[in-house]
């Protein structure tokens, strides 16, 4: 038989996937979670508007979406106060980031980022042969200087940033990123992915100018909006590098009823700031509960705390092993020295009951 | 300003689209069309049975699906008859064509297709900056000998085909795919686009070994099955290449409400068999309007039909526009002679009502 036709490039790339799912883990524990705070999924959930919405969509299902967004979009410029040809509505961040990737990186193009951010980002950039330049997080936060500097230094492509940041829920102030981007090398693009910015108060924003030629500015409906699994993420930038989407995407990739969904998630603000102070009451409840384990919660900005275990990853590994095996579905950072801690995700008080239980157990049966 | 860091490649393709959505058109128009008949959606729409699974999905729209699609993947497997490793689902028949390219088009490759087939293919192809090689269709059909005569020729990394064949409606009996099947150049991989092969009778779908290095089988949910909403495709290949899909694919692209809803419509079959002898009614009815008009149906096992306007593209284009000013909305092929049809979709006897109508307006008002 003859060899399957795939570039060199692919053949040669890992098998090995960003993220395992919690279904996966079940099947594999022939059980189910009972609770899940693991993906920064948000079970407080989306606006009963949006449920209704999404409810009555099902039966139109056997027609495309509209492929511009064009509802959604307006609603999406309104609220940010750019106009409609600064937005672009992707199958979440994920798929917006590597249409990012594909418009900019060319094979071996250098891409910086920090040491155990967004591994979906640099699978991206993996595939279209970018090299990864990454820098260590600096005292639980992304060096932005550092970053600025490997930039520079390496002729980036691309400068990725998280803020908030994922996996550890810490972030730079609006004035701090503004001064990023003022010194961004010349042909360097800045992927500022903001998945979980709702939660982070409106005055630590950044205020940059929607048509910057280098930055391009990510958002969900996945995070406080509540709709993982509608898929839908959104970016704002420049028009100009909003038509190179244009070129790239693909144009009926967007589900109806996700787009249905997130058009009145958006609509709805008042639901929004609701669950954005049930998430802080849920912040400090998961504080308190690591606290009271002798763990220490890091300062988060965002839909989950890292919780610090006070020795090494393989530790926080133990611990985090025990609450999968107590059914509570989390995840912790892979690489060192984040991997010291684990994450979770914020939650209703009744779930977080069942992770202090869990950590109850696994935290006793440690100093046995 | 700086200028927006897009690569050369990704700056010189146009911003035309492949297709404009009947949205845009209903916004320029200020009217809602009355038949919806223009983009192969059915409308005899998916089973209640998938509405119903939809429907109470949505409430669960906080998590992430499943980014393994592993219930619908086994589910599709057992349908063909094949393994899990075989199967990948993508977002839509379009997002899988797009990864395809992805993995097998170095830039300048020739990639090889008929002119006037799915321009969407075409547009994955530019954006990694493939070389089109478009082989003349030969009286409504593919040219298969042609494309394989092109492919060999050319080196061609990809061979596109699609039976039955969208714009015509035209099929190859089994055996000629096979064929062209053991004709395949080395190295290249044909990507067999099978969107419609769900009206086609069985016995006229070609038999390949689903680990032929060379070959993916697309299919969709979004025509027979009757969820274009969805965005549920899928490709059927060797595991080889199936793995190749994992190394590119957004994992978590796929939306919960729409995985759902193609698990529970696949599991219908029954449903499906009938919605197929419908279409194929369908297909008759619009074949006596357009007859009884003077205009000449195409033969088509497709979910819809072709018909001959019987001059030229100038003059189909006027019956297209007559139709889309009395509220239905159809579309046409656009690459010559191919472009001298207006192309219908199957619906019901209702939708077709409409359709006759304007028709017969139309014609009445050309023949003045």
């Amino acid at each position: 038989m003859k060899r399957p036709p795939l570039t060199n490039l692919i053949n040669a790339l890992p098998t090995t996937v960003p993220f395992v799912g919690p279904e996966t883990l079940e099947r594999e524990r022939r059980r189910e979670f009972r609770a899940r705070i693991g993906a920064n999924e948000n079970g407080f959930g989306p606006s009963p508007r949006a449920i209704a919405a999404m409810e009555r969509a099902a039966r139109d299902n056997w027609k495309y979406a509209d492929p511009t967004s064009h509802d959604l979009i307006a609603a999406i410029a309104s609220l940010h106060d750019v106009k409609p040809a600064n937005v672009v509505v992707g199958e979440g961040i994920d798929g917006l980031l590597g249409l990012a990737v594909h418009m900019t990186v060319e094979r071996g193009a250098a891409v910086v980022t920090s040491d155990g951010a967004y591994p979906t980002f640099n699978f991206h950039v993996a595939s279209y042969g970018g090299a990864l330049v990454k820098v260590p997080y600096l005292a639980n936060r992304e060096d932005i200087a550092g970053l600025a500097a490997a930039a520079e230094r390496t002729g980036a492509a691309i400068l990725y940033l998280s803020n908030p940041d994922n996996p550890m829920g810490s972030w730079w102030p609006g004035v701090d990123i503004q001064e990023l981007v003022r010194r961004l090398p010349s042909g360097c693009l800045l992927c500022l992915d903001e998945a979980y910015i709702d939660t982070l108060p409106a005055s630590a924003r950044p205020l940059i100018d929607v048509e910057h030629p280098q930055v391009l500015r990510f958002r969900t409906l996945s995070k406080a909006y509540g709709l993982a699994g509608a898929r839908i993420g959104y970016a704002l930038g420049p028009v100009r590098l909003i038509q190179g989407f244009e070129k790239v995407r693909n144009h009926y990739g967007i589900n109806r009823v996700g787009q249905v969904g997130a058009l009145a998630a958006i609509e709805d603000q008042a639901y929004l700031a609701e669950v954005v102070a049930q998430i802080a009451t849920a912040r400090e409840q998961i504080g308190e509960i690591a606290r009271a384990h002798g763990l220490e919660p890091l300062n988060s900005a965002a839909s989950f705390v890292a919780i610090e275990c006070g020795l090494d990853g393989a530790y926080a590994k133990r611990i985090l092993d025990g609450l999968l095996a107590r059914d509570v579905f989390v995840r912790k950072p892979s690489v060192a020295p984040l991997d010291r801690c684990v994450r979770v995700s914020c939650a209703p008080a009744g779930t977080l009951a069942i992770f202090a239980a869990a950590l109850d157990e696994v935290m006793r049966s440690l100093r046995k």
